[in-house]
């Protein structure tokens, strides 16, 4: 069977990301990848749909065996994506989406090197900076500090493969699509399959 | 103002890569290049239209001074895609849809690395000898050699990077679009663009 792809969707914060992933789940496009922490459930959070909730000594466990495909420690408490699940959907032919910030889409690369990276772009600097104050929930001097933080996250844009500039979510989520579809069309490791697949035929 | 990209479309013959260039060309999302060619004019052929037409002087000349992507000779005949009018088309932002042959294909690799190679395929080996015995232009030898070339033929999409199965001619422009359009939201060559943009107007 046909294998799926992961896709990383990353950038700056803003930008929009979220959104996008949200369209491309809910239209089923790709699984989105559950995301494993060591903090308490809230509320109507559930096990296994919003989160494997797990002990700290089951999480460091899963990353000293290598099945976490990124971590990060916020706030003492860390959140990651174990590496599993993620490979159980890709097998049976599904795609996954997996959201998250920077530093975690560089260490998805490093332990799955066939994801396929996309960095979201807010359509400018000014854009941001207006939702951030629309948003309401930042000083003047955090937006600030946002701004430029964003400048020196727009650098790392080299590492990825694919870029969206989130103007509009219609056609954002269209770019995502195109990707998406692209990457099924890419020869790389098909090259083997396809050969086989007109030979057996040939015979 | 942003580069075009060159798609090289190849593959076996008879899996109707002709065909998909004619409706990505009628369509308007890109241009066809013109042919060089040592040949008389026939018919109602016009020079710079369906080919320039040079004097063997003259083709040897480009081959020499580096300026053809690609050549071939073909019963004394020289036929070839001129550098110049491609590279122009290029720097005005205008994508460039180059159909050749296979060998073809590999020399345009060469000589202009950038360049986005798509490996058109039948649907099945059945069906291409079927759409070979209704063209009724070959004999059954012909056709099983014909079989056999083109099993050698795909072989070679290892040197493409995508692939499009030409089942239905409408989906095979679809996908050739999503490709086009994918490659305009490749990072690569577009990274210090961006950052640059975003930094003049983040100061």
């Amino acid at each position: 069977m046909k294998q799926g792809r992961l896709f990383v969707i990353s950038g700056p914060s803003g930008a929009g990301k979220g959104t996008i992933c949200k369209e491309l789940i809910s239209a089923g496009i790709a699984d989105l990848s559950v995301s494993m922490t060591t903090r308490k459930p809230r509320g109507i959070e559930q096990e296994g749909v919003h989160y494997y909730f797990v002990s700290h000594e089951e999480f460091q466990q899963a990353i000293d065996e290598g099945n976490m495909l990124e971590w990060a420690e916020i706030y003492a408490n860390r959140y990651g994506t174990p590496k599993k699940p993620v490979l159980e959907k890709l097998a049976q032919g599904r795609d996954v989406i997996l959201e998250i910030e920077m530093q975690g889409a560089m260490q998805v690369k490093k332990s799955y090197p066939k994801s396929v990276l996309i960095f979201v772009l807010p359509p400018s600097i000014s854009v941001l900076r207006k939702r951030l104050i629309d948003r309401g929930t930042e000083t003047t001097e955090q937006i600030d500090l946002r701004t430029r933080t964003t400048l020196e996250e727009i650098k790392k844009i080299k590492d990825y493969s694919y870029f969206i500039i989130n103007d509009d979510l219609a056609s954002a989520v269209d770019d995502a699509l195109t990707i998406i579809n692209a990457e099924h069309l890419r020869v790389e490791d098909e090259a083997e399959d396809i050969i086989q697949r007109y030979e057996r035929e040939g015979i």
